[in-house]
């Protein structure tokens, strides 16, 4: 149908958008009928109203005035698994009582795709080489299990921890394949709930929308808070509503380690009277490049790492620990009321921000251009842009070593965040816990593994041992299994027993 | 001469090493001459005591013990950059006045071959690619040259922080050469005193002596604890005496940001009345492959990481922090009056350690064997055996971005302490000292870069920055050069001026 007669062209017009139509008349009918469709279900008022705004917020000097008005969390709002040991027990058996009575759901953003690590399905379907080769969709599906488990044994109730996974459009057809194809990993088809975040159309600095092809805007997903309208728009509000839910554990698909509805934390949160809560790492260089949850007037929210200065990140408080040292981790707590009131009432007043990106895009005579520096902007919203809206908002810190360790790249030389360091990670912190169930490691020769290992000739690798969440959630259960016995690495605990793999072997 | 004319086969028997001479008949008159030398110049009664209290000090289940032994270093003996800020300064100007006063010298270890790192030459002539190009050597002789600068315009004396290197058989030879090629960087042949470390034959589990080829035993440094016998056969006590030295700075030579002589170090230990004194840094992983420094039975020792059982590795303390957290970096603090006593009267009581090597061999076939699992040992002593007869031994903990980044393994995949890894880590000091002077780097497209760089698409490094030793010690003096001031990368000053070096340009 001609764009004029449609009404379609006005309304692109007035928009100022009237680019999006330039190659037409070289469309194939089925691509006319495409594009008509894409650009009649959007909303352009509100997307160049979106730009506007995300651009003013963006612009000005930001930087120097963050700064003054930042200040660490108090002491009084966080809990350390190192610094309040002795409560981490209490907290972990209030989480697993909410557990127990149905009251814990877990929300996983896994909208992203795995562009920085190269494949072109999920993150979660990815297998990072452990000796099970289960994939972070399976680990963190089998850790739901366990604790369901260990929260039916110890309150004797059938129990359910229902779970909503987040993907975009890109994302959702093959995670729910995914899922379907593996029988939801035995949690039960209902228990686990997808949605689907929104999309926008990057844009060029003047606001224009850019054309991925001839025939295709360029859109991409709204960033990982596009989740609190995905939750209004997709029904799952309601859904949690009807489920009784009354506290959500929120996290991305990336980190192998993630304690999914972690008890403690939860236990923590909910003994707080939180309605809002931050699990963190403690930030002890103050050049590494990630996030810190602070105050900014009087407000929580996470500053992120491009936004202070050195002599921010350098602070220190009079124990010697840097000031800002709440590292974000992307695992948080929402009781639902808070959730509820942050879909209805205070999405719309979030703005989004913006990401300068090197977007490939069609020029005027057609050809597809892959520029070489940034040209335009994708717009997203932030998971922890909520924090602001809390009344009790608290922070809880966790070991790095047991807890985070996300997948994001590919394997490199000096690679961050590899498949690599995420399966080492997994395996050492596996390997511990076999330690502290009184279990050793022995080489080839039958000599006991120093529980340091060396790594002094490069070639020597962390011991290879891998636990299936079935069998242990956060390393409990495993002295009856391990304890006084030696092994020879490859060792694998599963539901089925223990295995000692044979090097090399299948 | 033969030997059983010449009484060697006979001194071989008594020493049950006759086995040394099973290929004679087959040598050559010069390799009988070498070998008759080699034995000659040994003491096999004083090897083989060695071998034997080595292997029993080394063998018993000495784990078990050493855990319930361990105490943690005391608040009141430690110093920290991060705890006691306001004192660095005052410690600072302690140090700079011992320096101008020439009671400071600096000892270099540097016996140890680049075997791991992969060159054939010693680690100290090793270029990491910086900018510059300037070897660990050359930058800690500009280091050692600027200190005594600073001492000199403070105090308004000329001064002089001699430098002594401890060598080893195989490296004396190169490390003179390289330093009499470039005129021992400026600090004047007499300042920079080369001395030997002894070296010991490799032996089998049974004691006898390993032949690396028919005619030549096969011989390793003693370690670098070997240092206290090289101080007294080499005649360097004497020489430091005569000098008139009275605090001696010793470090390892693979460490690029060692800051040798640091005066704060040095302050803080002669403040503290201290014989004896050890740098760390925090070790925040329980399972870092790294020795900490503790009391044992009362008495101040480095405890390895393989010796403690991951239990003891993870104690906290009430603040949280681990409870045995004092990294050893290999930087010490020696009065002379105890490096003295130390030489004088007991080092002859330091037992040697026992590492366990695959020793390349000659069999009784004559034929040459690369063992592919530990087939001997090699003994070596520590430079930190001594801390055990300190009287008053006090801890300096600095920060490890700051101080501490050896050079130990060739770069490879997931490597750790690689030249890149050295590289960098200087460069990111040196930026942060231009950031935290006032200066800003801008982008090639004049935008200013985020104090912490992203690392998001792996193929961003950290802003290439070097300042030439000769400019600045410690960060001290940057404001009037780069204050207000905007740089493109790589940035270099050097005492010729500021550099801005453009991408892939010479």
């Amino acid at each position: 149908m001609d764009p004029n007669t449609s009404g379609l062209a006005q309304k692109l017009a007035k928009a100022e958008q009237s680019h999006l139509l330039q190659f037409w008349d070289e469309l194939s009918p089925e691509e006319q009928a495409d594009l008509t469709h894409e650009l009649q279900g959007m909303d352009f008022q509100e997307i160049n109203g979106f730009f506007k705004n995300a651009m003013e917020t963006s612009s000005g000097s930001k930087q120097e005035k963050m700064d003054t008005r930042m200040e660490p969390v108090p002491r009084e709002v966080l809990g350390s698994v190192t610094r309040d040991r002795e409560n981490v027990k209490v907290w972990e058996l209030e989480g697993l009582h909410c557990i127990s009575q149905n009251k814990v759901a877990v929300l996983l953003l896994a909208g992203g795709q795995g562009t920085r690590l190269g494949v072109s399905y999920p993150k979660g379907m990815y297998d990072v080489g452990l000796p099970s080769h289960k994939t972070l969709f399976q680990i963190q599906a089998e850790r739901i299990l366990k604790l369901q488990q260990l929260a039916e044994q110890k309150h004797k109730v059938k129990c359910c921890i229902p779970w909503y996974i987040m993907t975009s459009g890109r994302t959702m057809d093959s995670t729910k394949d995914f899922f379907s194809k593996h029988n939801y990993f035995g949690l039960g088809k209902d228990n686990v709930i997808f949605f689907q975040q929104g999309m926008l159309p990057a844009m060029d600095y003047s606001g224009k929308i850019i054309l991925e092809n001839k025939g295709k805007l360029s859109m991409a997903p709204d960033g990982n808070g596009g989740l609190y309208r995905a939750l209004g728009t997709q029904g799952i509000v309601d859904h949690m509503e009807q489920r009784g839910v009354e506290f959500i554990h929120v996290y991305c698909v990336d980190n192998i380690l993630v304690k999914v509805a972690d008890p403690a934390f939860v236990g923590f949160c909910v003994q707080k009277g939180a309605d809002c809560g931050a699990k963190v790492v403690e930030k002890t260089n103050p050049t590494e490049a990630v996030g810190v949850v602070c105050k900014v007037d009087g407000r929580y929210q996470v500053v992120e790492y491009s936004e202070i200065t050195l002599a921010t990140a350098e602070k220190r408080s009079a124990d010697g620990r840097l000031m800002f040292n709440a590292g974000n981790v992307a695992n948080h707590f929402f009781s639902f009321s808070f959730l509820k009131d942050i879909v209805q009432k205070y999405e719309p007043q979030l703005q989004h921000h913006v990401a300068q990106k090197k977007i490939p895009y069609v020029n005027a005579q057609g050809q597809l251009i892959k520029p070489d520096k940034p040209n335009g902007i994708k717009m997203e919203k932030f998971v922890f842009d909520i924090f602001q809206f809390a009344k009790t908002f608290v922070v809880f810190e966790v070991l790095r070593e047991d807890e985070f360790s996300p997948l994001k790249n590919a394997d490199s030389q000096d690679g961050k965040d590899t498949p690599t360091t995420a399966r080492h990670s997994l395996m050492s912190l596996h390997h511990r816990w076999v330690l502290n169930a009184g279990g050793h490691f022995i080489d080839e020769n039958g000599r006991r593994v120093p529980a340091i290992p060396s790594l002094k000739d490069g070639t020597d690798l962390p011991i290879k041992c891998e636990i299936s969440p079935l069998v242990s959630y956060g390393g409990e259960g495993l002295e009856e299994l391990v304890k006084a016995r030696e092994f020879q690495p490859t060792l694998m605990i599963n539901e089925s027993g223990i295995h000692e793999l044979v090097k090399n072997g299948v």
